[in-house]
């Protein structure tokens, strides 16, 4: 049986969402159990609208929540039963992954001093997916649980990348890329100047510097960058990709013709907005930790938590923590 | 008469663009000098082809091209009959500016090394403008001239930001945004929270820390940053748009009735084409230097050129650089 948890509280849609995707995922996997923590009566009370198979859904009460203006470390030391502290600490006594929609300043601050890293690893990093051009998926880590690297953590965040792209999504010798400004060897600033000797030496197929541009061509597997960068690039891009669907129905609305043209293509516009639907992604998981830390998006409806499921049953049974503590165990490489 | 020089090497798309782009530059505007830097034999050969004043046009010997493979630093110094050396020191002799679509390092080392800086500037930056949801203007400075800040070059950014925005855009009052990883005022890597307090005591309109989300929403005039992050920002917004626009053709080729929608919709397209083309957006100003220099891009037609005139012109009628040596003058700010 795989067991996961939820974080029920903290989610900008509420806790309905999540106890709905709580259902639908033991509905769909028969040896998954879901534990949704959080305030007890209000689960009890919605879990009566759905069917599902009792023995697979257990609650955990813990009632208050975290929100986007606490301080993360403040609120993780003295909100002891909040239901993401409580979570993580449940973590640990025997479930394999806790999957939040909370705020992310304190679903990081958590996992960094509840949950704790693997031996090697100096910095865990908060690693989304996002689909290229050629239908394929990039990584990008870190995206925002470390705003100030050093060259080492960068070099962590390329091994724990390669890892991930061939255990859990079967790329064989995955290409890992530098973001950097300029593809030269030389070019970059200080942090990206002294990563690129050190990932030419690591065990890893390191493709070199590759330009923001490049982010979604499909010709990278994963991007390595500091958070700060990270999260520029992911947010950046999001941000576009909205501004030009917006754009064109800015275009559609101010022509007849257009909003015919526009009934052609309604199938090309959903199948686009399907791909770049963060919602479909799953979740952005915190690599580097010794038990499995799914953080979805804040404003996410079930659908997140749902394909955050699936995204955490593959790193369970492909047992990725084990092999990132097996593979920094080897490397014999200085913590930060 | 308003003297621009045009560097005709180091452009992809070859000099003859850039010969063209000075001929349909004089010939909408008659109180415009354009002095074609480059291979004097070619540049004459290929303006037989066209009808111009021939008082408008000038000619500077100078054969020698500076590549993207040339370290930029070396190539200024060694590469003296280069058209871009040439036309930074020809800048100085009683012109107003000087465009080129060469190297971005030797156009940004050669305008610190030639031109030289304004008193009371830090750092010279580049800065490209963006179109934005609403139909206006963001500004994105640094974008890759400084790849390493300090906050005292962040704060020299905000202000040179506000007076091209207030004297070139006519925006008055201009909003002044830091980019971060989050909003709240405690958030972003050591140099943003650095930046933060330091920008709230400037005499600009600082409105606080923005997302690289919200880059092209038009909630902010200006968005300051390192040269690396803005360069990933920019770069991951131009790559993104591209991506989106492949995907549609991608999925208007598959279906026929797609094709037909694609047909009513052309006009959409076409405009959110032209809207998005950095062609027409002109080229990045290298502000904060004594003399204009325009950075287009590297794989530009003449249509950036011809863009970059105007950009030009409008910078010259609006004394940016006495504006700027102004402002700078009374403030009494530490030079980096």
């Amino acid at each position: 049986m795989i067991k996961i948890l939820f974080d029920t509280l903290g989610s900008d849609k509420g806790y309905k969402q999540v106890v709905l995707a709580g259902v639908n995922s033991v509905n769909e996997y028969k040896d998954l159990e879901i534990t949704l923590v959080g305030n007890e009566q209000d689960i009890l009370e919605e879990l009566k609208n759905y069917k599902y198979n009792a023995e697979q859904i257990k609650v955990i009460h813990a009632p208050t929540e975290i929100s986007c203006n606490d301080t993360p470390t403040k609120a993780i030391r003295e909100k002891t039963d909040s239901s993401l502290v409580v979570g993580l600490n449940t973590l640990k006594e025997g479930y394999d992954a806790l999957i939040s929609g909370g705020s992310t300043g304190a679903v990081l601050t958590g996992g960094f001093l509840k949950v704790g890293r693997i031996k090697g690893i100096s910095r865990p990093a908060l690693c989304p997916m996002l689909p290229t051009l050629n239908g394929g998926r990039v990584m990008l880590i870190d995206c925002g649980a470390n705003v100030d690297c050093k060259p080492i953590n960068l070099c962590h965040f390329a091994l724990m990348g390669k890892i991930y792209m061939e255990e859990v999504m079967g790329i064989k010798n995955p290409r890992i890329a530098l973001l950097n400004n300029g593809v030269e060897e030389h070019k970059g600033n200080d942090l990206a100047k002294t990563t690129y000797p050190l990932l030419k030496e690591m065990p890893i197929n390191f493709v070199g510097n590759f330009e923001a541009r490049e982010f979604l061509s499909g010709d990278a597997d994963v991007f390595v960058c500091d958070g700060f960068a990270g999260n520029v690039l992911l947010k950046g891009t999001e941000g576009a990709i909205q501004v030009v669907m917006k754009k064109l129905k800015q275009g559609v609305k101010k022509s007849f013709s257009a909003k015919i043209g526009a009934l052609f293509m309604r199938k090309v516009f959903k199948s686009l907005k399907k791909e770049f639907n963060i919602e479909g992604q799953g979740g952005s998981i915190l690599l580097g930790l010794k038990h499995i830390l799914i953080k979805v998006h804040g404003s996410s409806s079930h659908l997140s938590f749902e394909s955050a499921v699936k995204q955490a049953m593959q790193l369970i049974e492909n047992k990725v923590v084990e092999k990132l503590e097996n593979e920094f165990s080897k490397l014999n490489v200085e913590e930060d």
